[in-house]
């Protein structure tokens, strides 16, 4: 069965494409040589073999016994133009549960079979409608929940990734191609590739793909959520600053329990950026190994946040010292210290000039969780700090969200050092050829010029059904 | 505000009209006299003015500052010839949550406004494109979740409901008419109108409206689910059962707490009927009155049920003359009797014998619920069941599955009672075509040839938005 899956074969496949549930309408996707020939047996209207591409006609699906099953509109799109580049045919029914149901199961009986998870895109790829980067970024499009994520998903399905992978490509399979030249003539031995040129080349682009693969971080943060840490003593209303910050946004909010057993996250979105709010266990002195244990996850927590939330209480007196000795090894640039409990008579009279002198480039705001006061300056503030940390993302920025890429990207870099290396030692071309081959073969792997059934089930196994 | 809740404007309406959630793709629909001058405001591809009725197309979806949103497919449909009978544009995007609302926020920064719930199917039928109860259907088709309840409400939505509801308007209208000429030529005291013909159609069409209103009970439970109770023995598997009756079809299945504390609500596909199943409280002879309140209720639930599932423990030695006591006016017909725990040794002999000759027209079952043995089995026993109970559903059936319209065919065939009461009393004409008209009246409400705007709004506002 494992071999079965994937086989590039041009069998008619069907699938729900809009979201699953009751809608008004709802989407069935069909694709595939004979499309037309399998949609015709439960249609009952127009010539669907007479409609010209890209028509929409309105009829009704009728099962096998002739029961009118809904009134729908097909919409049909002639290959190669469409989605998948094959003929395709849409159909747009009223959404109950029980129709979605039985128009699959009459397409399934009448020759179609159901689509795997991301088989309308593999075979997009596979008619050169779009690279493998360009198909990966389709999923991402669709599971992108906030702006920053939508823009690298979307200039990445544009092709401005694959754009950027292919120059670094192209000047390496040139001098790939020169190399091999000279063992057409190995006998008189010439040197058709400038070896300074090959050795600048491998140096610079291992430089550049290694700079491109760190952004993995960044890149995958965009897209799963920037880790924000709230952390604090206990009892100075860290849990409840974090449900004040969630509750506007309700409807966009999920929850996530981590694998940490004391740290509790949530996503919102602020701005432009989904935030990851991680909700850590109360710092303070305990000889309790196991609330040990959860402080040490907090102050981890605290290392890997890209924003630090310090809250304190403001109405309980705090000593600078130990706000200082808690953050220590944070990078005050990206702290954010929250004087909660602002509607109460502060015990704290001059600590936030104390703060302001003692954590250069920190920030700093007075809230009331209880209250709501001031939450939305805090988001703001959430915001600019990314915004900030983030400086370089831009539209046209190549942003690596996506961890198959990086380890390519790496790969490839060790490779050209290897190329380098063989350079300088120098090692006969045929060998330093071999190398560079190994290194186009990496980068190629990134936009699917060159791929292996493995890596193309993995990819499109991730997608929803239906894409 | 009130005021303006469905003006019956033509301003341009939108609204995401699939299901909510991430799916492979997402449709807006967009409608309005100014539709596609809302829509070219956003949109880069081929001027959307130009375009031929339902024609689709490949584009880009842009934001105020040219920003790519998204690259959408494209429909147009010109009004009438469409859903709304207006200009109507739908675009299908990929389906992220992000890419859903930027969208619907830029068609609104353009001159759209959000459809309020049933603003599209109601604008269908201010244009004439449905009758108010053919609309009605919509909403329950979509809702529909069970083959028995979309062909009702299918059959609805293409008018066979209405034309029903207009044979008999009809006649009335025609009697009503000759009344009413009658008045023209009062002093010459003719009778156009035959007295005896008009008291036959009045008691006639009120008979006939009480059977159809009479039905609604059924159509409700075609709609809602059809009820079945578990009543037995405490500790005989009437929890296991329900249990293991939902496990095949988890996927269909919903929690409904109901009202009444003690008794547990599930709903399951079986067949072409969607089934609520009602788990009671165990029989037994207690003293505790607040046990004997829920075996109160467990009676009630049994009496209001289409099928009663009596449980009982095959291991445990059970008499008949409780089952008796226990099932007290309950139909024979209506009873399953389930030998549950038929796999381990039987404590009954020959109870069965005894039960089918004291129930006649019963059906018995052994399963176990535990070891899921014989659950198919009794599936279908329930199906048949059905089946049996509502032989007189077909496709053509009026099906009254509206308490709105139950209740108008109510007051219509009391208007007619007193039509014809004054017809016996000798009323002069003018009173009788008054009864006549209110009877006439009440009919129109159900296909909105008559309406109110309270009506109206109550209709709608049940849809779901984008419908």
């Amino acid at each position: 069965m494992d071999k079965e899956i994937f086989t590039d074969s041009t069998d008619v496949i069907c699938a729900i494409a809009t979201a699953p549930g009751v809608g008004g309408i709802a989407v069935a996707r069909v694709s595939g040589n004979e499309a037309f020939a399998v949609c015709s047996r439960i249609w009952h209207g127009k010539d669907i073999g007479q409609m010209p591409s890209h028509t929409a006609h309105f009829g009704t699906i009728r099962s096998n016994n002739d029961e009118i099953i809904d009134e729908v509109v097909l919409t049909v799109f002639h290959g190669p133009n469409s989605f998948t580049g094959e003929n395709t045919v849409e159909i747009a029914m009223h959404g109950s549960r029980w129709i979605q149901r039985k128009i699959i199961d009459l397409l399934i009986e009448n020759g179609a079979r159901m689509a795997l998870p991301g088989e309308f895109t593999r075979r997009a790829f596979k008619n050169g409608k779009m690279d493998l980067s360009e198909a990966e970024a389709v999923a991402d499009l669709i599971a992108s929940s906030s702006r920053a994520a939508h823009r690298v998903a979307l200039s990445q399905m544009r092709g401005h990734y694959s754009k950027k992978i292919n120059e670094l490509r192209d000047k390496m399979i040139e001098l790939a191609s020169l190399l091999e030249l000279e063992l057409d003539f190995s006998e008189e031995d010439v040197e058709f590739a400038s070896r300074q040129k090959l050795l600048d080349l491998a140096k610079e682009n291992a430089s550049v793909l290694r700079k491109l693969a760190s952004g993995f971080k960044t890149g995958k943060a965009i897209k799963d959520g920037i880790p924000v840490a709230i952390i604090g003593h206990t009892n100075v209303g860290k849990s409840s600053l974090m449900n004040a910050l969630m509750g506007d946004d309700r409807a966009i909010v999920s929850d996530i329990h981590g694998t940490t057993r004391d740290i509790v996250e949530d996503t919102a979105e602020i701005g432009d950026y989904l935030i990851r709010f991680k909700d850590t266990a109360g710092l303070r002195e305990t000889d309790d190994p196991i609330e040990n244990m959860g402080i040490d996850r907090s102050r981890n927590a605290a290392s890997n946040a890209t924003v630090v939330l310090y809250v304190y209480d403001s109405s309980t007196p705090t000593s600078i010292d130990e706000i200082t000795s808690e953050l220590e090894g944070i990078e005050p640039q990206s702290i954010i210290f929250v004087e909660n409990k602002c509607d109460l008579p502060t015990a704290n009279e001059n600590l936030k000039n104390i703060i302001n002198n003692t954590f250069l480039g920190s920030v700093h705001i007075e809230v009331s969780a209880r209250r709501e006061q001031n939450l939305e300056e805090l988001k703001k503030l959430i915001g600019r700090q990314i915004e900030k940390i983030n400086a370089d993302i831009n539209e046209d920025s190549v942003m690596v969200t996506n961890a198959r890429h990086a380890q390519a990207m790496i790969a490839a870099a060790d490779n050209l050092d290897t190329v380098a290396e063989g350079i300088t030692t120098l090692l006969p071309p045929d060998l330093i050829a071999q190398d560079l081959r190994e290194a186009i073969y990496n980068l190629s792997s990134i936009t699917g010029a060159i791929t292996t059934p493995q890596i193309l089930q993995s990819i499109f196994s991730s997608f929803c059904i239906g894409k």
